[in-house]
């Protein structure tokens, strides 16, 4: 940036700058978001593969390196200058190592990610959660980003969060920060998949949300199969079988993000994953259950996500370019 | 620092440095604790006072003031260099700002405590929550400075915590972060403080405890009034009414805390306040209880805390420290 100022440089450092793009990778238990991000956070190029988790991790280890090797390739060819990568994956993930420390549905266990991608590229490589890195973009670029204090909210198959500090998001001291699917909501109520019962994941998921409504109505004579977005649609269209199963995540979430708040203070709760599409239709009766639960809290802004699918990309690309930046 | 590397000048600007002192005043609802405290952490003299609230707010501010000020001419008396003043208040504090913006036990209102202080004083004042400052002195002195990612939690007539990251505890946006009494734990249960049905601090906290065993001992003839302390010794002793409200308290500080780590995955969980002085009472079925709630967590260490009533003085001079070294 320095050289920006010399005379006469301004024009021809400014392009080459704008050249420059990082390879990012969002890589999920069934596909692959790929991405070239400039430093702007400007997305030039994107591409889906499959992840193909049922091959084993190290065939997907290998996926994951030849796309990213050919997303480079890409970019070279069309005269950009690709400068680092920047890799999302679910699970337990050691940031600051660069480790993939378990992942259940990629079936990851310590895997040197950011060390075997650095040398396949040769060049600089980050690893991050993909919900945190997705908080990141959200925090930075997307819904959160007048905010300081940010909690990012993904609730899709699972729950998980990210508290995005100045920018930051936390890991905790072994990658596994940020877990509010986990949060005990309802004691003694449904079985969660972490073994315990009443955490939150377990009543208020997209996929809570479906096997509910699917238990409550198989006794109906048609007995349908529901996605937690059908099940918004039912509820609003009147289904009182669907209303209860809403409302009750509706309150559970709200008990939930009441947690969160009570313990990280955020300005702004962003949510993001599949079931924050179901817009005004959760928005508004979980930000009157919020309301309702505040007491000597401060009441965050609740809002949608804004960065859509690319955020975990464009998170990666950030955390990418932070560490380009690091002395 | 730089100046002890000159020839000749190391004993001297050692022996400087030694002199130097932070006033530190750890102000709760009936007292304060008063010290002394090297930038070592050595504490060279101690004083309590009562606070007075009953007297209301503008009394208190001006105890506090006068305490400091006389804590400085003592200082001085002494030989020593009070460099910096270091105040911890209950409530909910703008850290940043050095505003004390609400107390309930001692009634301030967004009252600028550092800058009175400062102005009084004639040197830098810095402004603490007292539970923060507490978890910041155990995390760097105590109990929790083996780790880097500390969760130090303060039972006693209520409870709240502090999430220390590397040696700083995070205040949040609005200075109310770390409300782990406020953390929904049971659904539908004992009213808390707050207004909110079946927080943590309304089962578990030493005044919850102590109520729930009246409320339940109170069908014996005896009628007994027992502090915590006295239910634990009982419940200890066979009691199966203070075994009961004892075994409720555990679990429910157990969820919480089960919580908190699903959130803030530290290594260390330090325990202190009037309640952790149960001491193996409370430790020993907290520690099982928080093992069997593990699933994907990493199981924190689960620590008494080691600084006892001084922690708060340390903590607030270890902020008035920090501000000095701020550029």
């Amino acid at each position: 940036m320095n050289t920006s100022r010399k005379p006469g440089g301004h024009a021809a450092t400014t392009s080459a700058a704008d050249r420059e793009v990082v390879v990012a990778l969002d890589v999920g238990g069934s596909g692959m978001k790929c991405a070239l991000v400039r430093r702007d956070g400007t997305v030039t190029h994107t591409e889906h593969h499959l992840t193909g988790a049922a091959r084993g991790p190290a065939a997907v280890i290998d996926t994951i390196l030849d796309v990213a090797e050919a997303l480079a390739d890409t970019a070279r060819r069309e005269g950009l200058a690709p400068v680092a990568l920047g890799l999302a994956v679910p699970g337990v993930i050691d940031e600051a190592q660069g480790v993939a420390i378990w992942s259940a549905n990629i079936g990851f266990r310590d895997v040197p990610l950011r060390k075997l991608a650095a040398a396949r590229l040769g060049m600089p490589a980050a690893l991050g959660h993909d919900v945190r890195v997705g908080g990141l973009a959200e925090a930075r670029l997307g819904a959160g980003r007048s905010a300081r204090h940010v909690l990012f909210v993904a609730i899709g198959t699972g729950i998980a969060a990210a508290h995005v500090i100045d920018g930051a998001a936390a890991a905790g001291a072994h990658g596994a920060a940020g877990e509010l699917g986990h949060v005990l909501v309802r004691p003694g109520g449904p079985r969660c998949g972490c073994g315990r019962d009443g955490c939150l994941e377990a009543v208020a998921s997209a996929s809570a949300v479906a096997r509910r409504y699917a238990e409550l109505a198989s006794t109906a004579p048609d007995a349908p199969e529901a996605s937690a977005a059908e099940v918004a649609t039912r509820a609003a269209a009147g289904d009182p079988l669907a209303q209860q199963v809403w409302t009750d995540a509706v309150e559970a979430l709200a008990d939930g993000l009441a947690t969160g708040q009570a313990l990280f203070d955020v300005e702004a709760v962003v949510l993001g994953g599949g079931l924050a599409r179901a817009g005004a239709q959760l928005l508004d009766p979980l930000r009157a259950a919020l309301h309702d639960r505040m007491t000597f809290h401060r009441e965050p802004r609740l809002v949608p996500a804004a960065l859509g699918a690319e955020a975990g990309c464009l998170g990666a690309a950030l955390l990418a370019l932070d560490d380009l930046e690091k002395p």
